[in-house]
Formats: structure tokens, C-alpha cells, sequence
């Protein structure tokens, strides 16, 4: 037995998984710490030096499967998103940028990679979205163009919600989540532009309309899905029983004739 | 027939129930008449006291039920219900926080363990809840994530909205309702960090999408549920009349050939 | 042919439903156009006038079916429904009071009674009604609930939002809705007591919960039904055929053997 | 092989169709940067050049397509749609106004007439769109209705909000998306009419109802749509089979006899 067949064997035991688990969990309540002025006043170094110490573990066991499973390790997605997270954590340590630092916490997602639950209900939203692909590809036009259309149409009027198309396609998401389109955004901009409704109302509307769509879109692949890995298995095999039994039947009589003639 | 056997034949009328629901709801509008000023005025000591008469009566309903029941009583998940609220109720008349006298009210909700109908809506709000488990776990990540996330890069210029993770998590709730995520806070948030949307639209996006698929699977399940409850009974007993005729046909023909040789 | 039978025959004709139908239509203008202060100053008196045919021909059709069709009358929905709308109308006009007038204009909803295509959808927005009993009580629970709670804890800070039960009520309502929760109402609660949200986050989870599972019941019980009325038939013509074919086999083969020993 | 055959082979072709997306694209690009001040300043001409030799292609393009389909041209419906977008582009570029220069962007809308995808969605979009006439027409009374009591209740102390038609049914679709309706507009307004909830909670309540139902709608006729068109292909195979089974069977039976007898 090789080292390496050890440590493949030691990794793959649920000693060690639930051990990552707990210093993932530790892990996360030291970074929540950290936000507290009063925690980081009374043990400051401490947390800092733990929060190094989980890092620490985290890349020990990214090594150690990198070393167990090699070229493997990069084709499992959930792998792939462990040495990406603990990859980001290294990056803040080194340079101390605030948002690189924010960032950290991110490694308490390795939770879900861990949590089999979570994992299946993770995967069930990814598999959600490719049915989503047109409608999203549908959204980035229509987008796009109302972007175009409200920078030209308000933008000199209204620079801060239309000035560019960054701007103004903000300011048109904010519109579709329906928060504060009309009293914060739409009657301003009616006080200029009259007609500003014809362009802001059709907008709302299709954009909820797509989504809508896309929600019983959603429904209605769920609910075939369910449907067939469940309840079509025991309708195939009854119905399989019923035409081995024809079929049964079919050869004794065929078979009956036969025997009288003999 | 025992004093125990008595009072269980007696609770155990409709007429005793009856009687429990309409003190249940003439409580409730004693307590509603309490929180106008002048009824106070009118008539405070009555009210009162008519409040002291209804819990007196509950208290001695629990307790006859405890008396019949004993050790059984506290296996039905109603009974606790009762026990719990009535016990609530007590509390402030003893020491008269202003909280707990508030939550005297939640004596009302007596009714549902008495009335079948709501009882059924509420088992079926509860039979609900398991589905949504690992979503609720994923949701709990995700905002412990987003808040430490925000408290560190918001929370210094923010710190009515994130300057705590108690104060993000309640922000990031609000900004999940959509409710002036935009205007009210990130707009603002912008003005000082321009780059902020990269934090707050695709969380939106995400919890939007989270919630939906919870939306979508207790469509899915419930119509499963529905489904097998109902049309599968019909379908069952078909398939079991056509395997059974099929079986007899088949029985037929092989008996046949057998009498033709007698 | 009694007078009865040919006014009867009369009111029954095609030509005599699409004149009252243009009369309701037209009738809907004139209303319209009193709203504008316009058309008041240019053709007020007209207007009226106009009014009035429309609201005397209404009057003339409902004392038509009236006789014709006598107490069976008021067994129709659809023909109460008119006879209230046009009662309505019929008020004001000797009283003159704002709010009755503004009613006149629900006149026009007799439309529906005319239109089948709406006939139709207003029936299945009433037959969905009778499923949901059940969780409006539970509502309404809540929220009598939730409005004592909230007057008897926020009232005295906030009589504007909290003050009576019925402003709590209101304000409970706006909070379901999520219009303004946070940044308009339970801040600034928040702001005098903490602790509100303690109060308003799991209010507002139990309502949009008990708001969704409302949603989810509906959509399970519409797609069974439309399941049972279409899907079903060609099931049923479908298992009624394979049964009679296998009695008819089932026959054949009992006959037989007697067929041989005769 | 005639001019217009072999134009229509050309025009026929993927690499064509995929030059013409091509186009489509890089015209979405040139008119997204002429919302930039910046790219004006430093390529103006430039891009009011490219944007024109984008024009003159998709007339160009049009313009074989006519050669080639005459009158069959119009009757297709994405080639209507390409008609309108490319005439509306052609509209500004000689009257110069504001409103027509910024529609030139709906040119990209063109991208859905050649990518089959985006074709399906807005297929299914549209297909959706019959089912949901009688609730549309339904809506229209009940803004129709709701505008004119608005107006004739409310027009005189909020002119703003309920002055005309027209402004009240703006005010009515904000209060309809639950837009700021409590806090922006129902209660200034109870502040004058203290009952003036009377008409906003119903209206709120109503047409959030008759949205919810078409969105049940929606759900319930995707469903049924997926279910024909998919799972009964494989039941009514083995209905046919079973049926044509049983009818060999019973065939059998009756021939046998007669052999019999022979």
C-alpha cells in the first residue's frame, strides 16, 4: 500500500469529511467575528490567527486530494469549486485588498460541496437553468435595445438613472423588480417627457410576461420530469405484463389447433 | 363509570365544544375592545375581568383534559398547542410586560385546533415545510455569506443598514422582498461605491431564483401528492381488473386442451 | 300568443341582445366622458340626457324580463346581478350623492352578463373562490391577530399606522403586500423598538407562505379538473373497450368447450 | 436557371443568413456606442457611416427577398416583421426625430426572426397570448370601471394622480404592480377620504386575484400542451398494440371452432 493509497484512504473516510465540515463551520463563525468591532478589539490576533489555521487545514486537504487523485481532480466540478474558493481565500492573505478580504467567506459555500442535501438542491438549480437559455439570451436583447432607447430618449434629461447604457439598464432592472418604477423613476421622468409611459408600461409588461413564461416553463419541465422518473415505472411495468400476457395467450391458442390436428 | 370517565364523556361532546369555541371568540373580542381607548374607558374593569373569566375557563378545560388524559395528553401535537398558548396567557396576568400581554391574543388561535377545516390548512402549511429544508439551509448560508460580505465592505459607511451582521442580514431580507432595494438602498450605497451592483443584483437574482424553485417544487409536489391520493385509486383498480381477467383467459385456455383428452 | 310569449320571444332574439349591448358600451362613453371637464362645459346637458335614455332603456329591459319571467326572475345570478347594477344606477340619479354617482359606472360590468367568453371567466374566478374558504379564515385570524398585537405594541409610538385595529389592519395589509415594509413602516418602528422585526419579518413570512401555498392549491386543483374533463374521456372510452373485449374473449372461451360436448 | 433563382439560392444559404446576423450584431454595437458622448466626439461620422452601410444592406437584403417572393413575402410573418423593423430605420434617417432615431435600435429585435431559439420562445410567447383575451378584455373593464370612479372620487383634490382617464389608469396600474400604492398614493388620499380604502384594498385584491388565475392559466395549458404532445405518443402506441392484441386474440377464438366443425 503506497502513500498515496493512505491518504486516498484516510481523505475518503467520514472522520475526516466531518472534520472539514467542522472547520469550514468554525471557519465562518471566525470571518462573522471579524465584522464585530468589539471582537476584533478583545481578540483580534486570535481570530486572525485561526482564520490562518483553517486556511491552513483547507490547503493541506486540497494537496493532499490533488496529490490522491492528480489530473482526476480537475474534472469533478464540486473539486474544481473547493480549489477555486480556497483559491480566492490565499489571494486576500497575501495582498489585503478589502474586497479580496470580503471575499473569504465565500469558503463557507465549501458547506454545500460537503452536505449532500444541499448539493442536490444546488445541482437541481443548475439544471434549471439551460431550459432558461433562450429566455435569458431573449432578456439580454431586450435589454440591450430598451437600454439604447431610454439613453437616447432621457439620458440628456435624466444623466443619473440614463446617462450611459450602464445606467440606464440599471435603472431598467430596477424598473422590471417593480421597485419604485413610478413614483421614484416614471412620474419624474412624465414631468419632462409626456409620453415616457408608451416606452416605461410595454416595458414592465413584456418583461413580466417573459418572466412569467419562464416561471411556468419552469413548472411544467419539473413537473414532467417528476413524472417520469416516478410514475412511468410502475405504468411500464404493468404495461409489460399486460402484453407478455397477450402474448401468452396469443401462442396457446395458436399453439391449441395444432395439438387437436395431431 | 368513574368521576374520569364522566368528564371524558363530558369533554368529548360537541356541545362542550361548541362552548369552548364561543368562549375562544368572545375572549378575542374582549381582547380586540381592549386596545380601543375608549372602551378602556367605558368599561376597562368589565373587560377585564371578562378576559380573567374566559382564561379561567380555558385553565380549567386544559386541566380536565390533563385529569382524563394524563401522560396522553401531551402526545397530541393540538393538545401542546393549547397547553402552550393558555400557558402564554397566564404568564402576564401574573406579571404584566407589556409584551406578554400582547401575546394573550395568540389565545385565538385556539380555534384552529378545534375547527377541522383550518386544522387541514394548517397540517398542510406544515406538511409543506420538510420539502423546503435544504433550500431553508441554503437560504441561511447564503444570507450569512451576504451579510459578512456586506458588513465588511458597506458596513463602515453604512452602518444603520450593515453596520452589524444582525443589521445587513435585515437589509439583505428587505432588499430580497425587492421592497426600494434600489432607491432606498443601493442607489445610495452607489453613490459611494460604484461598483455595489456587482454585490446586490446578482444576489437578488440568486435568492429570486431560489425562491422560485421552491415555488416550483411545492407545485410539483403537491400535484404528486394530489395525484396519488386521487386518480391513481381508479387506475389501480383498473389494472388490477385486467391482470385478473387476462389471468383467467389464460387459465381457460390451459384447461382447456385438458378436458378435450378426458 | 299571449303579449307575455312575444315579448319573451322578443327579448330572447340575437338583434335585441347586441342593442343592449351597444347601449351598455355607449352608455359606458357618456360616463366616461363626464369625467372630463371638457366635455362637461362643450355638451354637459347632452351628456345627461344621454344618460338617462341609456339608464331608461335598462330600466324597460329589466321590467321586460320581469314579466316575462316572474319569480323565475331572481333565480338567475346573471339576472340579480343586473337588477342591482341598474338599482344602483337608479338611486343616485334621485339622490345626487358623489360616491352613488361614481357608482353609476359599474353598469358596464353588465357586459359580462351579456359576453359569454367573460361569463365564462368570471365563473372560474367564482368557482375558484369556495377552495380558498379555509385559508381566507386563516387570514383573517392572522390578521385580527396580528392588528391586536401591533395596536397593543405600536400603537401608542405610531397612532397613525397602529393606533386603532383597523389602521393596524390597514398597515399589516401594506406590509403583505411588501409596498414600503421596511424603509416606510418597520424601520422607523424598528427605530423606537428594536425589536420589531420580531414581530414583522415572521408576520410577513407566514403571510407570503400561507399567500403561496394558496397559489400552489389553486394551480393543483385547476389542472385536475382539467385533467378529469378532457384527459379522462379518452382514458375511460379507452378501459371500457380492452374490459368488453376481454369479457367478449372470456365468453367465447366458456362457450367453446360446451360448443365441443354438444 | 433564371436571375431570381439563383438569387434565391444565394439568399438561401447559411453562410448568407449568418453574414446578415453578422450585420444584425455589429449594427447593435454601432448604435450602442453612438449613446456614448465619448464615442461621438472621437468617431462620430464613423459611426453615422457604418450605421447607414448597415441600412443599406438590410434594404438590400428586403429587397432580393421581394425580388425573389413577391407577393409570398407578406406572408410570412417574420418577414412582415423584418418589413416594418427595417421601414421604421428608414423613417428616421430622413426626418431626423429624436423619438424615430432611438426605434433605429429595434433593428436588433431582427436577430429573433433568424436565430431559430429565440423564434421558439417568442412562438411559445405568442401562442400564449390567445388564452389570456378574455382576461385581457376583462381587465380593460375593470381599469375602464376602476379609472372612471377614480377620477369622478378622487380627480378633484389629487389632480396629479386621478385629474383625467388617462392619469387615473396610469395611477391604477402603479397601485395594480403594488408600487408604492400605500404609502405614495392610498393614504395621502385617506388622509382627505378617510374610506377611500374601500375602493383600493377591493381593486387590489381583484385584480391581483385575476392575475393569479391567469397565471394558473398559463400554467394549467402548458401542462396539458406537453402532456399531448409527449406522453401520449407512448400511451396511445400501447393502447393501438393492445388493442390490435386483443383483436388477433378474439379472431383466433372464433376462427377455431369453424375449424373444428370442418
Amino acid at each position: 500500500m503506497t502513500l498515496r493509497d493512505r491518504i486516498g484512504a484516510f481523505i475518503d473516510t467520514q472522520a475526516f469529511r466531518n472534520t472539514i465540515l467542522g472547520v469550514i463551520l468554525f471557519n465562518a463563525i471566525i470571518l462573522g467575528l471579524e465584522t464585530s468591532q468589539t471582537a476584533i478589539e478583545v481578540a483580534g490576533p486570535l481570530l486572525v490567527t485561526l482564520d490562518g489555521v483553517c486556511l491552513a487545514i483547507f490547503v493541506v486537504e486540497i494537496l493532499a486530494k490533488l496529490f490522491v487523485q492528480r489530473a482526476q481532480f480537475f474534472r469533478n466540478g464540486w473539486n474544481l469549486f473547493d480549489f477555486v474558493i480556497v483559491g480566492i481565500a490565499l489571494v486576500p492573505a497575501a495582498q489585503g485588498l478589502a474586497v479580496l478580504r470580503a471575499l473569504r467567506i465565500l469558503r463557507l459555500l465549501r458547506v454545500v460541496s460537503v452536505a449532500p442535501s444541499l448539493r442536490r438542491v444546488i445541482e437541481g438549480l443548475i439544471n434549471a437553468l439551460p431550459g432558461m437559455g433562450s429566455v435569458f439570451l431573449l432578456m439580454t436583447l431586450i435589454f440591450y435595445i430598451g437600454a439604447v432607447m431610454a439613453t437616447k430618449l432621457f439620458g440628456a434629461a435624466f444623466p443619473d438613472w440614463f446617462g450611459t447604457l450602464g445606467r440606464s439598464a440599471y435603472s431598467l432592472f430596477q424598473i422590471m423588480t417593480l421597485e419604485s418604477w413610478s413614483m421614484g423613476i416614471v412620474r419624474p421622468v412624465m414631468a419632462t417627457y409626456t409620453y415616457a409611459w408608451l416606452f416605461f408600461v410595454p416595458f414592465i409588461l413584456l418583461t413580466t410576461f417573459i418572466v412569467l413564461n419562464l416561471v411556468v416553463g419552469l413548472v411544467v419541465n419539473s413537473m414532467q420530469d417528476a413524472h417520469h422518473v416516478e410514475a412511468d415505472q410502475r405504468t411500464d411495468d404493468y404495461r409489460d405484463e399486460v402484453l407478455a400476457r397477450l402474448n401468452d395467450i396469443e401462442k396457446l391458442l395458436k399453439d391449441t389447433p395444432r395439438g387437436k390436428s395431431g
